[in-house]
């Protein structure tokens, strides 16, 4: 998947942050999308950080996907040196539970803005960066509402499941104890 | 500019929530993209709203941007419906500053991720449906180069004219009353 | 119980929720509310939620209890496809405590309203739905009467516990140490 | 309206609670629900409180509609000394945007719940009055269909204006100043 | 200690509040001041809780200490009914740390206040009684004197630690490792 | 009233915290309890700050009224250099509604408690000091008692005119419009 | 003042942060600490930010002072290109009360902090450079305990006017109204 | 280290606080900064806590550290009795996440300021005091940078080993798993 050029960058602060990233690099696997994924910290490594966001575009790259927690720069940053669509992952830390991240990440002034999801929702940024692919790519809209079917099969499957659990009197799942 | 096929869908859950959703459209107008603006209420038309999301893509649309306030459903609820990014903007209401839009707009379980941007930050949808587009669109991206450029001069002028108060004892500005 | 027509529908967006809906369930029972349970999730299914939501009322439901948690939409757009009371249980997530489920179920636009309890309070859910059913129904309104008298009697057995406890130096519940 | 034997009770601590709470009070009206209002202060006639709770399902009441801010003890103290359901009305104090008349109406503990709605939203507290009686009532359940079928329609109103507007280059409604 | 008549009455909701509670019987007994305490709920046994805040100035106490948590109608309904100084302990549940029990108890609505100590903060709840008696009984004021000397000579001895341990390159406490 | 010796002493930061904190003066006013008033500043003023509190016991005073806003400091360290109890009132300021305040003023260490009434309610904190007194002053316990059936006929007296209003069609308080 | 080579630059994103920066430079004037103010955004200028960050030192800044609201990136990116103490001003926005203005300031990463000081509180921000300054510079600090004096003395004539207008009946300051 | 003349002390309320602390002695042990460290409670030892601040620069100290939490006095309180420079560090306590904590340091008045780094973060107040001194003095300038290139470098490093267990397909960190 990897080895084709990326089409989706995901950068994060420190590796500290992967176990929070995969989910989106999950998520672009299971959907074919190649991506390539790094460390780009914007208080370690701010020059490192520009040219990352300023050469993005040019590299091939449709959309960055940042993830970062506390006072949350990396997203902001990047989509200031690129026109690209940026991603923000707001990382939750150890206090605070990601609101600060959050709102560091998603109150971006006019001008610039950053596409945030849900605190550590990662695998939801790899998701948002396939529907603007999408937008533009019939096979992997297809993909999508195949994606989408998915989920709703195995919620009814659930649904069953819990009908049936309950019908039972709850022996199963607990109910009833 | 709206008389060209609509890329981008501007919708709201009344037009209560124009005088900040207008931002979104001003933006598309700046750069030349085509769009749409209605009101679809996720609560006071809930069939019309789904069918508005089931057929964007169909449609040609290549994102949604979507404003409510409060237990704001609007841009989550379409975006189970359509495989195009979803945009959300939280529309500040009369009390808690546009938190709850905020947090019932990001805050997407695993699966449906709605793209959201600040409290009230309508323009800067725009600009992410912008960015969206133009990394498909070499002139669109172009614009945005133009458009970040401008930023940066405005910028520069500020700083320029704020060095002249300063050093001038701060007399235009009210500087050293 | 759950053998005749059921008066009261629990529902939650996945089964993952069922840990804390069941709560509701328990209360039902004690009470000998007929009632059935169901994944219906907003996000993943949504027209199978509106066909719930529409037909609700058609089957004999006089109530729905709705759990869901992040930005929660289950509970409001049932409420906007039936006449019936819904009742939203906000679910604690991993992270914010809940804040961003009862926010975004609480927070309806006015003409669509939610019966919000607690964070986390399914049982809450279920006894609010009996005391629904209650203002029409004698029997159960005795009933619930007599739920009330038994709080109060736990309440006074805890008290009589207590004050033997701290009168005895506390060694039984450890005062004193 | 108000001649008939009332079967919601609207009240509140203060009537300078009125302003917010008159909105439950229109929307009782509206569908025809006969009620009365009444100042019951949870901290200023304790008793008289305890005594209107417990009077009221034998009053005829079907429903107690309870408005309150800052530590709002009014609808849960109701709740302790009646079957009825009580709807709780935050409304919001001169600081903390009603955030603490939420929780303090919303966080009630097992056993005792309180069906809470929105921050200052008594018109939807009437409104969840009237699904509760009309699960019971045919006529009301189609009075409620035919507000929101009205709500709807509203709202399809407003978004052709709008639609007419930006075709118009938002001249009338100010787009494009 | 607790033989003499009780100047002092600990109340919660629930003896699940004791663990918490015992603070402030474990301060009283410190400063050997007579107290009591009992389950007594606002929601579970309204009237016995009117009937105890109503009688407690009659039966010699001088203080009452309440505790709750969530919605905390204690402390606010016993001062509703008492002329007695009531402090309130805002007892955390599981979810939001505490902080809607303590908008609960400290947002009192002018003319029955409530005198409220921090988050889970029972033994400084015990400590303002003794102030408020002290106030009045010069011995009391002495050990409250002597009991803030030795926390002075308890926070030197720690200092004390401090230092040796630094300057020792931090080995016992950790330092340096 | 204010030639008698003083029992309650109302402290500020800053005569610009007056106009909230003159509610504490008017509540002891009514009560005919003589108070003093100053401005002791816990940031600007240190050493005098632990002056007036360390001589405050000595001079004859009861209780303490300390209202600070912000990192409001000035209640917490009064309580440490006194044995009487400490009165805090939260001042808001122009940002977060008091909730600064708040926190810095409620959430003590073990040890050093503050009596804390909600924000801004200088009158609560006048009437707290008022029932500290009463516990030991028969005659002020009356005025209290006195006080509160007045606060009881007000309520009544809104309420009749709340029900008039509503049976009158709302003319009056614009019930109807 | 500003003639003199600058030894603390005050910056911000936008020149509309100047009322609430000017601040900053008011209190250095005072001090006659000579400073630069300009305008450098994080967001519209990335590089220039980056240039004077870099440059800061080498220039003869002895520290610098950022201003920024929402998503407030400049204290923290200034941080990762200079070793001179950055102090960061959390501008409050129209929504959100400078919280997440704050948040994204003072929640920096581990290697890189900035000084926070409150919301909107330029002022500070600038007496807190003369601070740093003055403790290498005795005569700066002996303005700084002179200053600290003034303000002890301002606090006391504060206390003087109270104490004669609460003597006097409050007629002055409105107290017995 | 500890045995030269130290230029920063490090004081907390207790030494409970001292793992959080410890990461200030930390870092300034790194940059080979001599320090001492401390219990000053303000709460508990208010004429210890105030004879230290005053007589802090005298001693030679450049900067202050304090660490406190909850109603946290004791950085500003030492502010408002040192010329020098105090950073505050927010202490998390049990429960508010170190809200409370931060509010109670960064919320200072105008005219005292407390340089306040993130919760918890003692490693960075460390840091900064060291930037303060290395504004006036070259060698610790050059360390800090070193220092930085440092973090630069180790981000790198890991960068590097993300971007190879991406391509390997994540088999080490459990990429793909």
């Amino acid at each position: 998947m990897t080895d084709s050029k990326p089409l989706v960058g995901i950068v994060m602060g420190s590796d500290s942050d992967w176990p929070v990233m995969r989910g989106a690099a999950e998520a672009l696997t299971e959907f074919g999308v190649p991506f390539e994924a790094d460390v780009v910290s914007a208080h370690r490594m701010p020059h490192e950080m520009i040219s990352y966001g300023s050469e993005a575009a040019g590299r091939g790259l449709k959309a960055i996907i940042a993830g970062a927690g506390g006072a949350a720069h990396l997203p902001g940053m990047l989509a200031s040196v690129t026109t690209l669509p940026v991603i923000g992952v707001p990382v939750p830390l150890k206090y605070l539970d990601g609101m600060d991240s959050l709102l560091s990440i998603v109150q971006m002034p006019a001008g610039v803005p950053v596409a945030t999801v849900a605190v550590g929702a990662a695998r939801n940024a790899g998701l948002l960066a396939v529907r603007q692919l999408a937008a533009h790519d019939q096979r992997l809209a297809e993909r999508m509402t195949a994606f989408q079917e998915e989920l709703r099969e195995q919620a009814h499957a659930k649904g069953e499941r819990l009908r049936r659990e309950v019908a039972d009197g709850g022996r199963t799942m607990g109910f009833g104890r």
